[in-house]
């Protein structure tokens, strides 16, 4: 019966650039009656050949469905498209899944609010073909109510990642950016290993798999460090600060014999020469929490 | 047969740091007759306790096996507690754990081959506390034959994870490095992601199970971008170059706007700035690695 009605219950989709149109793919793939928009129309086509219904403005889009899900650019291209139609907005609710900063997440809940409109600030933690997979993960924040109301169709697009994080709106933006931060992180950090190992005539689908396996144990650390930086307490059960330090300074030196970049590994013993500086020679990794939570000098 | 055979060929462990007294444990736990030394006596009381035999010095442990396991400081200590012993080199196995980089892994070979030793240049990719399950990684390079004919003692380190790559000394360094960058890309980024969720009063404890999800998911990404990376083409199945460098600044941004250290994400918009200027706007990911192969400007 919840899946007849999930199935039945229409919603619009504005904005069909490759997330865009992953999406409203996902909702007409669950039997969603799917009404699309976008600047650029030709971007609905294919979405048109498979079900979709082509809105001709962004009124038509809103007025089509009582859910809008909204993917753009950017914060201001949302206020853009829909300051216009913001009279159509009462009893709406509009999930906002642009990517885009915690500030700009308030200041749109605020906007919202002052229409009546429910509003949903959400992050899709995934790339496009994997939305609609176990693999997609997207958070909401804002009201519960309307989340609730609304679960069983946004499901569609990540059957077992969405989630609901709080009332807050600023969450799923921060949350979006620090995920987003690991992401870059993870890839930068393979991107240094593939052109140090490329120097050896190691391919990078050669290195990609003990990668993943280093990859799946540091989630091991992540799991550990967490209780230490929330209780202030760093030991090194495992290598300590000037251990990280010097095998950083290794990897600088490593890239810059063998004429890689070393920019990335001279910033990270640059923080971790500020950890060491700061009296946490002897501690573990999680001591580094204290340079990330203070400006640079 | 193999069993006995392994737990009763007799190891020595040089170094005995928080690494070096996991490694010399394991051997013990395995069965294994082991001999340590370490500049402070003292870090080998608890493991003589469990039974190994104390080495009055670098000369005795040598003496006492045909495998000899070094792990301390850098390759000048090796070289240091070594050198002097280097006439009872000849026909043992010397397998240096110490971490360094692949110029030290290649000149430590040479001067091995003049002595008449086989050397084993390895990485251990895990803390200590997971030495000898599943969950530690280690990597050897050099003579395969002297690989084989301790593999099942080194076992006792990795189960699952004891990995030879190649004659050529330089990979297992190369290899270790590689991988340390992603573990210091990882944590550094979810230390960016603590600090900046903890300003909205999030613990590092409620954001590790989704940062763990994402690491997870990340896996599939670099499985994805490494064959476009020894192919040199980067088409943008997911996020173009642009959206990524936006999405960097927008993350740059809320830690400023927020307090805490955005010294990662500028980094990290300013290398995609890069790659977007040099023509990779609409690429994927991918396409950063010409970045970190050349050395910055």
């Amino acid at each position: 019966m919840s899946k007849k009605r999930a199935a039945t219950a229409p919603v619009s989709v504005v904005g069909l650039g490759l997330m865009g149109q992953a999406l409203a793919a996902a909702f007409l793939e669950a039997g969603h009656p799917t009404t699309v928009w976008n600047r650029t129309a030709a971007k609905a086509d294919r979405l048109v050949t498979e079900g979709a219904v082509r809105a001709g403005s962004v009124a038509e889009a809103v007025a089509a469905s009582p859910l809008v899900v909204v993917c753009v650019t950017d914060y201001a291209a949302v206020r853009e498209l829909l300051d216009p139609v913001a009279g159509s907005l009462e009893g709406k609710v509009v999930v906002n899944l642009t990517t885009g900063t915690s500030t700009q997440a308030r200041e749109t809940a605020a906007w919202a609010a002052g229409l009546g409109t429910a509003y949903l600030d959400g992050a899709v933690m995934a790339i496009p073909p994997d939305i609609a997979t176990d693999a997609a993960v997207l958070l909401y924040s804002g009201p519960k109510a309307a989340f609730e109301e609304h679960e069983a169709t946004l499901r569609a697009l990540g059957p077992a990642g969405t989630t609901y994080l709080d009332t807050d709106h600023a969450l799923s933006a921060l949350y979006d950016m620090s995920l987003l931060g690991i992401m870059w992180g993870i890839l930068n950090g393979f991107l240094q290993g593939a052109a140090l190992l490329g120097t050896a005539k190691v391919k990078a689908t050669a290195f990609a798999p003990l990668a993943n396996t280093m990859i799946n144990v540091v989630t091991e650390y992540v799991t550990a460090y967490a209780p230490q930086i929330d209780e202030g307490a760093y030991p090194a059960g495992d290598a300590t600060m000037t251990v990280h330090r010097d095998a950083m300074v290794h990897l600088a030196e490593e890239s810059e014999t063998l004429g890689v970049n070393a920019e990335l590994p001279r910033f990270f013993a640059a923080l971790a020469d500020r950890a060491v500086a700061d009296g946490h020679a002897g501690s573990g990794y999680a001591a580094m929490i204290e340079q990330f939570r203070r400006p640079a000098a």
